[in-house]
């Protein structure tokens, strides 16, 4: 039997050809890939060492891509990029024009559904289930394959609900059981798979291939689980078997002894399954077991010294102003209440959750609990902080309707990562905010231009007594010096940067600062608007007495966007002048350098001056001559 | 001890100065109270002579309102305003400027939070739990009261999940199970209620006082549990428990004997409870316990002979025109599949059902799920149709993005209920959804303007293959004829209406038929848009050349609505032009009669007449004096 080489694996038909035996060298192989390849492009590690022996074997036992598998969330893909063709490919990773970091429908036959919101999985999976039962494909297996965190979305159980009721359909859901390795357990459900593993685990997996998966009949199998509770033990099935999966575990996610027969018993067993499978997050690598948050998406690092502190302090996030606005506004008001769906570390709550951990409050993944459980607490008299990525704002957006704006309560939505987010990519997007919030009643939107008007308007919408968002984008701003204490600005009014002629540019965000440049060029009156609404009126039809046209600017969709609420009020004002939205188009935008993108996206200081200038070019003309009006 | 009269209860304290002898006879009081005043007003029936007993033992046990009531869904929160100061004005439910259907906050302050989307209730009490927690209230206690259906969606789930780990906080979550009445369980948690319930239940109950309210010391408790699995029974608390609750049930709900004592001691305990009551819809009417659904939320009735089927049947709906739309396509085209969150009455598809029951799926209220299962369906080829309301898509708005607008699927969304929709009011609004809709890349955003249109929309979309929505109103439209067969139109292009003078009206959707009223006033142009995306960019550009003005009308949002895609795309032209959007404004508008809020709003013919005489009078007095462009 020959050494079998990671380089000969180009398909999965290429791994199913190999011996049994020879699949353990294969999973050494492909864990030393990950590692050196996500060590030189960035990206997940410590998930993607976790699912190696559970990809190989997934992949050796089923038939893909004829079988379906859909991984959730998918940044535990990696091993299953190489192993289905993209290997070579994986130095381009996250990059302008490489492989996507998740699933993606386009770019393999093998990803079966694009992924990278949690939770998903399960509702694609029973789709296709429910497709090849109604086509006649009754061979056909289908499987997905969630983390213990995205277990907890509602959106999961929902799905569990419906499948459990489904007839005469094929599907297998592998929880991947992380161990709780990167955050305390937050829900009642993730204590549960403590529970279930506790103890007994070890000592169980090794005979799970026997003991459980032969056929039993339902007579011995009330037997065995009667036998179970008289000696004490705490069932193994309980939950998801009541809604009518069949549970097997938890095995050993990395041991392929465990992994490779019940799998295949799964396999021809059919029907509804249920596989509990253990894994380790950055299994293989130490430094990675040992803090598998530093590992969960490093960027470029030197595998043998692990990843350093680096010698000059980054510029200060976004997410870093709001958290020491955060912790500062506790500290001063003790209404303040600071939520979030399982985003911690990415919102900038550490500190938060340390100094105040009886007012934080970390949800699990559940932004539509996040949003309305926050209602409540405002209900009471409570000042409740949501922070959350405006992509998964989406999740909550009925219950920002239903229970917060209807009712005109006092939360406050610190919306991170808007507009473009670089290398997660479209599915990520935070470009549609403005047009779904906006169009709400009562809410108060804005956007801040830098980290200091950042901390203003945090101010400002907090002190509010209703619903209302800050917006900001992912990483860091153009290092405005933020004040501390609790200044705020007047709700609805904008700030004039500077006055020119002829031309208002009016910015919405942090791409005023590129506007302001374009302004100084092209002599143009610029406005940092701060609030998509209120607008500022008054100064809006002040500008519209004294300008010839006008210029929105904002990382966000065009359509339904800012620039949208200046043309309305316009129209509401029975008034018809010129407006240029400047914005991102209707178009999904792949991942890539955030910087590179605005500017392929002509919103650079230079695009802008651009487009301005061919849109107006009559009125610049005039200018240039100096006519005045 | 007099007789008890429900006229003299006009707050809960008055209901907790009887003695517990009296309340039945409050509930007869009640009972036929609600039957008179429903069959007189029009409104949910069935599920609130479902919960008299509970809503009476409810606020006889706990110290409402300081103690926090809270009713999911709402719809059976009759009994609770009745009790709660509001029985004199139920003649005014669901009327203008009258009570509301549901819980709302500004009406009482019984109504500790406005609920109609389902199964927000959870995540309320939660945040007021926490709240009175963190505001050392730890004597107030919180209750939740959620139905079986409402308990199948994942934001239940979410805050169930969140609660079992939250310490130190009351709060009672009564799970009001409905007997399986209205609809066969449609999911696995359904099935396992069911299963709690079975053959136990009536011998059960009544023990249950005894049984499980002392506070029985873990040991014993286990031993119990035990020995109950020992003599074959399934435990009737394992779901729940496992999540961090102690779980009473099931009981009686219609009995006063089983329902005070439980809720003594679960408020005497503390902590988190769960208790399983059982109820009958339509309890105590036998023609409503016959037939709960016709009875669920019917209109004026006479109580001596019951709902009566009208002598004249009604003018068709657009939820029928698309019920049999469904029919027609599924009978010729074999990949088409039917998707409802468990609205399979509202939305038209019982015939659908009946016809092709292996291609009908009703997932359970469970929108976020309904979407991605549908993205499932689609990747294999099928063609799933999801019927769902306007204002209930808002749940799954992520989903739409993120799984089918993204990967480009061909899923075709039915949007029932879009526009204002009487009754229900502002919760159940569905205005929002061209805005929610059109900012996202590869929609397809349509809007019948009638009956027939209706039809051929739902070909055109169906036919498209790509992600595709259209838009209908509540109820009947003008009463168009619908032509069978399959015809469509081609994709963005709109239909000229009237040819007229100086100014363009674009309808998009019903309003259409009163706009094109206006624009004979007027001599306008009036144009039947058809899409909002894509637009007829080519008419635009034709009209914005022999027109001076636009007038856009639409039953939605002005705020990013169909007005904006058309400034929008004005802008993107360089084209400046007077654009008057009518629509409706940003408030949030009130149940009432459809036609008198339309008119309300100015949105009916001589309200749009009127907006556009007084936008673009100088327009229209040259064209009186027939100048000649």
């Amino acid at each position: 039997m020959p050494n079998p080489n990671l380089e000969q694996i180009n398909s999965p038909a290429d791994l199913r050809a190999l011996d049994r035996r020879q699949l353990e060298q294969i999973t050494d192989q492909l864990r030393a890939f990950i590692l050196e390849s996500v060590s030189k492009t960035g990206g997940h590690l410590s998930s993607n060492l976790g699912t190696v022996e559970l990809t190989v074997a997934l992949h050796y036992v089923f038939n893909t891509p004829d079988d379906r598998l859909v991984w959730d969330v998918g940044h535990q893909s990696y091993p299953h990029k190489i192993l289905t063709g993209r290997r070579e490919a994986m130095g381009s990773l996250r990059q302008l024009g490489g492989l996507s970091g998740f699933p993606k429908r386009s770019e393999s036959e093998f990803d079966a559904f694009g992924t990278a919101h949690s939770s998903t999985s399960i509702s694609a999976i029973l789709g296709m289930a429910v497709a090849s039962r109604n086509l006649g494909r009754s061979e056909r297996q289908h499987i997905a394959v969630i983390g213990d965190g995205a277990m907890t979305a509602g959106m999961a159980f929902e799905a569990l609900n419906n499948a459990g009721v489904t007839p005469d359909i094929n599907m297998l859901v592998v929880l991947n059981d992380n161990d709780m390795s990167i955050s305390p357990p937050v829900g009642a459900l993730n204590r549960y798979f403590a529970r279930l593993m506790s103890g007994q685990f070890y000592a169980t997996a090794k005979n799970m291939g026997r003991a459980v998966l032969q056929h039993v009949p339902p007579v011995l199998e009330l037997a065995r689980r009667v036998e179970g509770h008289a000696k004490g033990l705490v069932s193994p099935a309980t939950l998801f078997e009541e809604l009518g999966f069949n549970y097997v575990g938890p095995i050993d996610g990395h041991d392929l002894d465990a992994l490779l027969p019940t799998l295949e018993n799964l396999r021809s067993l059919g029907g509804l399954q249920f596989l509990h499978v253990v894994t380790r997050k950055g299994q293989g690598y130490k430094l990675a077991e040992a803090d598998p948050v530093l590992y969960h998406g490093p960027g470029k690092f030197d595998p043998s010294i692990g990843v350093q502190k680096p010698a000059t302090p980054p510029k200060q996030t976004f997410t870093q102003v709001f958290g020491q606005w955060l912790c500062d506004r506790a500290e001063q008001d003790s209404r303040l209440v600071g939520i979030t769906p399982a985003m911690r570390e990415g919102s900038g709550m550490v500190e938060f959750h340390r100094r105040f951990p009886r007012r934080y409050f970390d949800v699990g993944i559940a932004e539509q609990h996040a949003v309305t459980f926050a209602a409540g607490l405002a209900c009471e008299g409570l000042k409740p902080v949501l922070a959350i990525y405006s992509t998964f704002l989406q999740r909550g957006y009925d219950q920002l309707i239903h229970d917060v704006a209807l009712q005109n309560l006092d939360v406050t939505f610190a919306l991170d990562r808007a507009g473009l987010v670089g290398a997660d990519g479209a599915t990520h997007a935070g470009n549609y905010d403005i047009a779904y919030l906006r169009c709400i009643p009562n809410m108060v939107v804005s956007t801040p231009s830098n980290e200091n008007e950042a901390r203003l308007l945090l101010n400002t919408c907090y002190e509010y007594n209703g619903p209302s968002s800050v917006r900001y984008p992912r990483g860091a701003g153009c290092g405005a010096e933020v004040a501390s204490g609790f200044d705020t600005v007047e709700l609805g009014k904008a700030n004039v940067l500077r006055e020119g002629r002829r031309i208002a540019i009016l910015g919405f965000g942090t791409l005023t600062n590129a506007a302001l440049v374009a302004g100084h060029a092209l002599n143009a009156t610029v406005v940092d608007m701060r609030f998509v609404k209120p607008l500022d009126a008054d100064l809006l039809n002040e500008l519209v007495a004294t300008h010839d046209a006008f210029v929105t600017v904002e990382e966000g969709a065009i359509m339904g966007g800012a620039g949208s609420a200046v043309t309305e009020f316009f129209g509401s004002q029975g008034v018809s002048c010129p407006v240029l939205q400047l914005g991102l188009p209707d178009a999904f935008i792949d991942h890539g350098d955030q910087a590179t993108l605005l500017k392929q996206q002509g919103l650079d200081a230079f695009g802008i001056e651009n487009s301005i200038r061919a849109r107006f070019a009559d009125l610049l003309f005039v200018q240039d001559k100096v006519v005045s009006r």
